[in-house]
């Protein structure tokens, strides 16, 4: 079963206690795409400039990632530069810049429409309903967001939101899209609004998820090191989604199955820069962490 | 197998968006015994003013709550008032009155000397190492504290550290404790400190226990009304302590276990004010709620 993403790839630059890394491989069409294609093939959409350097991703060619939707424009590729502090919480974003993604209008390759998992990475709302116009009805959409498109554009974000059927969201998010400070109320009142799967990402506190009136947690897996934060949500959603497409049903274990494979790949992501860390991770340490997660959480 | 409590009882009111009350029954000493009354005998050192109704707390002594150890003094009863806001994070002090509780001097009653697990509240440390002098050698201390002993008085706090065996913190004084702002070296490095056992409260996002090298998770039982937060971390003490000292050996399945109890029982004490949910809370309630962690929790 194949994924289709649509979402930016980006030239990041990121300082860290740990380090610093200058024009390395980001964006959440990539992040997303590093992290399924361990479960099954990705279907990238998304815009680069001249001066993107192809062959980096090459690896991602070798776990069936496809590039057709990869669109190069004359001009630079987004370049985004963050600096972390000790405390991970605080982040300040140095520099965005858009160059080649300001204007992207994603076309949906025609061997893409059949797609029957669709990830609508973090992009302007007005983009991802243009997506979801282009495609045939897929069996699962899946969609991120962030606080800017929910104040930005709120109106295109219901529209995008009542037609997907798993919504991301971390809980600042839901708490400002359903106007209510508890997040279980919050996570109840999205679901109401379209998504029948709710999931709430809460960085070092894990994630949970919602379906069908019951609630599923996972932590965070403990690190006493986190090399670089950045793209842990689009990896925990790679995870998510091509862990549910390779299953090809939607059942509550398979749900918090893959709820538990978005967090452990999270978890690899973070501890090196980029997704270094997720280019050569190895089944049986993902089988492991899988594992350490069951101790981590189960009681009898 | 028997606990003792040294901590504060008080008359709290409270705000909160759903109500309010004025000189409810509070304090570290009774939240605790409301708990872990539940489970098995308390005993309780504290003091009171003479304005203290201590009929008001005779369902405890129903409940094998032995208050031989609360001393009467000339003067008021310890007094706090708080409000809180449909943000429950936000929380203001609207007054604190110390009253007799300001010079309590824990002396134990001969008759608990002997006490096999012991529970100091979050007292001032000197205070702490007194009620450890003048006991014997018990089977298990557990140690609550707070940032205003971190800062003021770390050196005796630190002695209190190493003598206990069991410490329980939130994630920002296990910080502030260690100097480090990953949660996770932090509670190492407590660990190394003296206790076996370190218990990370997270408040909506669950606790944490660290115990020989190995983690356990869990969260907060999800609400989607919380009432009245205050007591929630002594309730959570009072419900794992409860749990431990009742099978009264320290496995990695019995910390666990009165993780997930603590947690239940905390999630009741937030569902009315004071303490009340715990006054006629039913044993099949506590049963059906832990069938519910894991639910939660756990993954096939």
């Amino acid at each position: 079963m194949s994924v289709l993403v649509v979402g930016s790839i980006a030239y990041d630059s990121v300082e860290t206690p740990w380090g610093n890394v200058k024009d390395s491989l980001g964006g959440s069409a990539l992040y997303f795409s590093a992290a399924a294609s361990l479960f099954c093939p990705v279907n990238v959409v998304g815009v680069v400039g001249s001066d993107f350097d192809i062959s980096k991703i090459s690896f991602l060619k070798k776990r069936r990632v496809n590039f057709d939707g990869i669109y190069v424009e004359s001009g630079e590729t987004f370049r985004w530069g963050g600096r972390y502090y000790a405390d991970l919480n605080i982040r300040d974003t140095l520099y965005t810049l858009l160059n080649v993604f300001e204007n992207f209008q994603p076309k949906i390759p025609t061997q893409y429409k059949k797609a029957e998992y669709v990830f609508l990475a973090n992009i302007d709302p007005e983009l991802q309903l243009q997506v979801l116009d282009q495609i045939d009805k897929p069996k699962l959409i899946i969609l991120d967001t962030m606080n800017f498109w929910i104040s930005g554009k709120r109106k295109q974000l219901d529209e995008v939101i009542k037609r997907c059927d798993i919504i991301l969201l971390n809980d600042q998010e839901s708490r400002e899209i359903s106007g209510k400070p508890n997040v279980i109320k919050a996570t109840r009142i999205i679901s109401e609004m379209g998504p029948k799967v709710v999931i709430i990402k809460k960085g070092e506190h894990g994630a949970m998820l919602y379906h069908e009136n019951k609630y599923f947690f996972a932590p965070a897996y403990p690190l006493e090191k986190v090399v670089d934060p950045t793209g842990a949500g689009d990896s925990f959603a790679g995870g998510f989604v091509g862990y549910v497409a390779k299953f090809g049903k939607i059942t509550d274990e398979v749900l918090k199955k893959g709820v538990i494979y978005g967090s452990a790949i999270a978890s690899f992501n973070v501890e090196d820069f980029s997704f270094n860390r997720l280019i050569n991770l190895k089944k049986e340490d993902l089988e492991k962490r899988i594992k350490k997660f069951k101790e981590l959480t189960c009681f009898g």
